[in-house]
């Protein structure tokens, strides 16, 4: 059987994100699992992901990195409150702040790898440190705040 | 006749970008202006590029920032050199780093409007100010640091 991914665990409500929900036909649909401490997340570009020809677009990168970041935030949290990801209630984040660098332009050709690590936990915010590479070749990092959600947002 | 936006100045091969590229038709096709001397970008999102219902999907923001920063990068040294944009050589941008500060929850239904600033230009480097606004309220700030491609790089 599977692993379900990260993604798969959230609820109705929260499944129309265009960078992860499962419920947006015209989204990324991106899906996060554990690798021991850390996270990771495969995607392939589409020819039309590009920046200049031959490179992936910077802005996709930043989409990936912010939503495996922030997913990986509240899978970090069940972890740390010993909790199943389809227990009640349900935990999740919200970017507060993204910061994103580009070390080497990103080729077109092979799936991207994005793999995060917890930095921090502290109360109600989750820091978040992201490695995007190619081939095995680092091209970007990506650093993200993720905020919980009041529980008066969980609507689903 | 129509004032001609940053991104129709730019060369066949640099119209292929996701983000502003006037060829990608599945992109996201964005216009700048200047205004006096901020730059301006108005973006209406689909329904599609949610987050959670009623809000903007955050990596949509951080591609709009992006894309219009670099944009915006690339007009400045056009100005500040007091030449036209459609003069050769050709100045183009990349990212090297995007900082996204996610100040209050982007609603869906009116257009996003992105208004950058020129915070510094140092030799090859720029760095540009942006604050996202819907509706007259602000709700995103963004800095990014461009940086002219080498010469090598202007195919187009």
């Amino acid at each position: 059987m599977k692993e379900k991914a990260f993604q798969e665990y959230y609820s109705e409500y929260f499944s129309h994100c265009y960078g992860c929900g499962v419920l947006n036909e015209h989204g990324l649909r991106i899906k996060s699992y554990w690798d021991g401490e850390e996270s990771v997340c495969a995607f392939q570009p589409r020819p039309h992901h590009t920046s200049f020809p031959g490179f992936v677009y910077g802005g996709l990168i930043a989409s990936l990195i912010d939503c495996h970041s922030t997913a990986t935030a509240a899978a970090a949290a069940y972890r740390s409150e010993d909790r199943a990801m389809d227990s009640d209630p349900p935990l999740r984040y919200v970017t507060a702040s993204l910061k994103v660098d580009y070390l080497h332009p990103t080729p077109m050709g092979s799936p991207l790898e994005l793999r995060s690590s917890i930095r921090e936990i502290k109360g109600r915010k989750i820091v978040v440190d992201t490695r995007l590479s190619v081939d095995g070749k680092e091209c970007v990092r990506g650093e993200l705040v993720a905020v919980r959600i009041p529980d008066t947002m969980n609507a689903g």
